[in-house]
């Protein structure tokens, strides 16, 4: 026998059963992007590597794969330029969905409309080391507005979050923060300049402590005197609109900071007109990684399940100034299909339709039991219900293995004596009950069910 | 500013537009896989290469993506070693979805249920040149039933075509054929050995007529006299049935093409039963180049647009073969999206709800508009109907401009007089009509519609 197939590490098969509960989510999450407006785009798998390469630091030009040229190239370079990857690779595979997107913007400027809202659903690919939960192919769920600075976008998000995770059945938290913020906070402890040092440290405050978090800040260059000027906003509870209270009087004399303020007043006031069923914190601790946001940034965890984020994103005002064109602010938010998947798993929500393929499975006893098996499968078809015939006349025996392992909810007998009462025996196979039903009254069995 | 950013040569951007006509397609295909028990599979878009290399030809080798290895794998080879792209790629893209597929049954064997009965709808990659139609990645929507002889299955793939292109509006005609018959004829002739020859050469009898295929057939070592009894088959005319039994004289001593009209009559036979609304022709001429296909073959043609075969397929008895596991028979048929794409686009076929992302754009006249529209809007969006408000309180020049590039059918304008109403204008951006609806029966009004 040849030698047993695999996969590249870190890529994974889609079994049917994973497949059907995938589906359930993207089918799902795109339910909710299209109900607000958001559009499909897909882009290419392969991107020219200058659009790739410098856009994710140096770390992440080493995590591109990138695509060997096709054709006889390589006879015509040395061994040094062979040595090169950039010589004998022009495409790599998208590593996020961000850059290929503020790539598509600038390409198709002209012919787009703005505001664009666009949604985008695809593989991603890393050449990241493989570990568990981390997997060089991937799914991102991106959905964005580009082309407007109006606050009502960030709402909509927000909603969004909402809607997503309701019809999922996983309760979440959504944290908010404003970059705005965390730049006046900088600036009033007189640090504008270490901005970035400062939301890193601050970001590690849920995990490594006040102190810790102290100490880093000391590392990292802050005098003494302005850690104890952070000290009481890291400090600070309350609700939204307290924190945002105390905030104004701390940020006083920063004009950035009173700005970003200004705009979280007017998204909470927006999300408590909407009425949302979502608990949403100002968190002045979060920070996320990306240094492109400007405005607004968020962060959804599930609340009964230990896992990172699950969701984020936030407001940029430049994303599309890599590729020449500025002035462009957007603000997006990405669903992580995989962990959702997990939380979905470990609190067992999916619904019970997504566990089969197959509700209703016809066993094949004979020539004439085919022959009317056939017609009545064709009027469940017909009704769009999955269903199917076991294709062989096979032992009884067999035919219940095979819907007994695939799940399949109902099986239908059709014998010599169902034949001759014109009704089939439908066998509830979760419950083990059995019943006849005419012939006659067979799909409305089904359809009303 | 920068350099104009741009893709791959063979590669697409698939706009909003295109996409919700793209998801149409699929999600049709999609549906009707579902109803006919096929269960959903993804694999990686990467396989070893190995899986892939000595799997497509010569030729397809040199089609095959290779993707460089990741890390500093580079400075450990020598230059000769560096010309040897298996040395530097041990990965690669997918070339079809046949044989992951194989791959994936040969590898899950233990874990699987047979007959497997799996669809499977993902892009392709091949380093093919691109021209007009042909492109590096496409996708490929497959269906297939592994595990099992029985012809109803070749019936069910039968049933998928003619509900796909019913659903689609597509009227088209099915060729079916039998590699066991053109075994037959080839062993009935005297050259059992050329099968390959006379196929290839009776398969161009569409394109180049029936004097140049018997040239061809000069060529490729045939004899007159043999030449001479294959022309009364390659005139063959009349139903399928006498069709059927002219070859079961001409084949009577050939157990293979004995077999395989066997087959045919009682596939046609069950296609009969059913009762379907389409065309189904046995064409002798009808070869398909893979030569893996062992029973019968199926190629579907649109009968109102001149574009190639847009479905094909066919029976295989050795696909996991390649793998080490013999034995396995299987059936399947290929959908062609792009060239589905082409045919509704040439012929008109996307319904009107498919133009459009957004049903319902609320225009932004105010703060107090604004809060009345988001009021509304928020029920529309409880009801899943895609909808939207404009951001900015822009100008109504602007905002209409919005909605006419975006196909918006719908506009909903509640400036102040609106508001003193209770009422909305409700613009149908086809006809022009404005009507007015209370805010009462808002939602009811769109619900309704």
């Amino acid at each position: 026998m040849a030698q047993k197939p695999s996969i590249p590490k870190g890529t994974r098969d889609f079994s049917p059963h994973e497949m059907m509960r995938r589906q359930y989510i993207f089918d799902t999450i795109r339910r909710v992007f299209r109900t607000y407006g958001f559009a499909p785009l897909e882009t290419p798998s392969m991107e020219n590597l200058s659009t790739l390469l410098g856009k994710y630091g140096d770390e992440g030009d080493k995590l591109l794969f990138k695509i060997l040229n096709s054709g006889d190239y390589a006879a015509k370079l040395s061994s040094e330029e062979l040595m090169q990857a950039s010589k004998i690779c022009e495409k790599g595979l998208r590593y996020d969905l961000t850059v290929p997107f503020a790539r598509y913007v600038v390409q198709h400027n002209n012919e787009l409309t703005f505001p664009f809202k666009r949604y985008q659903i695809q593989p991603v690919w890393r050449a990241d080391r493989p570990q568990k939960g981390r997997y060089r192919e991937f799914y991102q769920c991106d959905v964005d507005v580009i082309g407007t600075h109006s606050l009502l976008c960030e709402v909509e998000l927000v909603e969004i979050v909402e809607q997503v995770f309701k019809a999922l059945g996983i309760r979440v938290q959504l944290k908010m923060n404003n970059r705005k913020i965390l730049f006046g906070i900088a600036e009033t402890i007189g640090h504008a300049d270490k901005m970035t040092d400062i939301t890193v440290a601050i970001d590690k405050l849920d995990k490594i402590g006040l102190e810790n978090v102290k100490n880093e800040l000391l590392e990292r260059g802050l005098d003494a005197e302005a850690i104890a000027k952070l000290q009481p906003i890291l400090e600070m509870s309350g609700t939204n609109s307290e924190k945002l209270d105390l905030l104004e009087g701390i940020l006083s004399a920063s004009e950035t900071g009173l700005k970003g303020v200004g705009e979280m007043r007017t998204i909470f006031g927006h999300i408590a007109e909407a009425g949302l069923d979502l608990d949403v914190q100002l968190d002045l601790s979060l920070a996320r990684g990306l240094n492109y946001y400007t405005g607004a940034i968020f962060e959804v965890k599930a609340l009964d399940f230990e896992i990172g984020s699950i969701s984020g994103g936030g407001r940029y005002d430049d994303l599309t100034g890599i590729f020449g064109l500025k002035g462009l602010s957007g603000v997006g938010i990405s669903f992580g299909a995989d962990r959702i998947y997990d939380v979905m798993v470990g609190l067992d929500l999916f619904p019970e339709e997504v566990n089969f393929s197959t509700r209703v499975l016809f066993v094949n006893l004979g020539e004439e039991e085919q022959a009317a098996s056939l017609k009545l499968l064709r009027e469940l078809r017909s009704e769009h219900i999955p269903s199917e015939i076991y294709p062989e006349q096979a032992k009884m025996k067999k035919q219940m293995e095979y819907a007994n392992r695939r799940d399949v909810p109902y099986v239908v007998i059709i014998g010599s004596q169902e034949l001759g009462e014109n009704a089939a025996t439908v066998k509830d196979m979760r419950s083990g009950e059995q019943q006849k039903v005419a012939f006659a009254d067979f799909k409305a069995y089904f359809t009303d069910k």
